[in-house]
């Protein structure tokens, strides 16, 4: 059986409206061995479309890019939400929302870690809404880089993301993709 | 020679007042070969202090301090500067500030993820002015757990943080020291 499976049903959390707490071992705290086999899965799975950096957001997608990047030895880039004083003007922006912050966030990548040659692999934690790897994918088309796959650790099947991405014809893979919650029952397929 | 002191004299920039920009291997891309070093390096210096958890802070700390957790397989507790809705409420908050954003930031961590019966290795990507290493203290000590030891990726040595620091009897390792930034000039010891 799948470890990320298991480890859903045995200590991820339904908080009722669709949300997943999955913060003791992914959001807020970090499983080492777990972590560990989802870097390898995204390489095993993923690692076939040749990408030449990853791309995630700031800040629950940083763990997972940084397991597939050390395993598939590529270097990741994460969007960030606020620009810092060390970034070069002009950097790439779209707008998103964070479904466990509940606000509009933008998200921030400088020109200097995109570029048009580029093969981007874009990992994060959750394919839900799917609007974070729309914003992720804006922000690779702006850059004129190629997108190859799309890795997420959790897909939430019952939120439908899966319709935003359609027009893509790219690999999109999900370790562990869970059907419905009801109540304090979890259905995870894979 | 050190691989990350030779990467600091290549790619970092100093952008003037202190401030070095070190986006281009840590802070925005993140180098896989230079951060499994840092992962080894932190178990290399630091596992015999033998913590139960790494305590870190989001964005910056994140990915160093996955790197270490993966070698030492053990646990990492990224601290939150803005409270999810999936968190349990009254977590641990500490008041700090954010050099590369200019403003004030607070610390949140919840309950669930630091006990009183944990050993506490604080991990963080810079040992600058230390107030962020000093709010991450104040979260341990607010949960009664120990701090076993801190490790920082670069020391920028004339910010003086060991000042704020030599309350503590604990071993503090960091990777890199820079002694002085002049102009284009980075001076980096070890």
């Amino acid at each position: 059986m799948n470890p990320l499976r298991e480890r859903i049903i045995k200590d991820g959390k339904h908080l009722g409206n669709g949300v997943l707490k999955v913060d003791s071992f992914m959001n807020h705290q970090i499983d080492p061995q777990l972590m560990r086999y989802i870097g390898e899965e995204f390489a095993r799975r993923l690692a076939h479309t040749n990408p030449t950096r990853i791309l995630t957001a700031e800040t629950s997608g940083i763990a997972p890019a940084v397991a597939a990047g050390l395993v598939m030895n590529v270097p990741v880039v994460f969007a960030r939400k606020h620009q810092p004083i060390t970034m070069a003007p002009e950097p790439y922006r779209e707008k998103s929302s964070s479904p466990t912050h509940q606000k509009q966030v933008e998200l921030i990548v400088s020109t200097e870690y995109l570029q048009a040659s580029d093969r981007i692999l874009i990992i994060d934690d959750f394919l839900a809404s799917a609007r974070t790897l729309v914003a992720l994918e804006k922000l690779i088309i702006q850059s004129g880089a190629t997108l190859v796959g799309i890795g997420a650790v959790i897909e939430k099947q019952f939120q439908n993301g899966r319709e935003l991405l359609k027009h893509l014809t790219v690999p999109i893979e999900s370790l562990a993709i869970i059907e419905r919650m009801d109540g304090n029952e979890i259905t995870v397929t894979t």
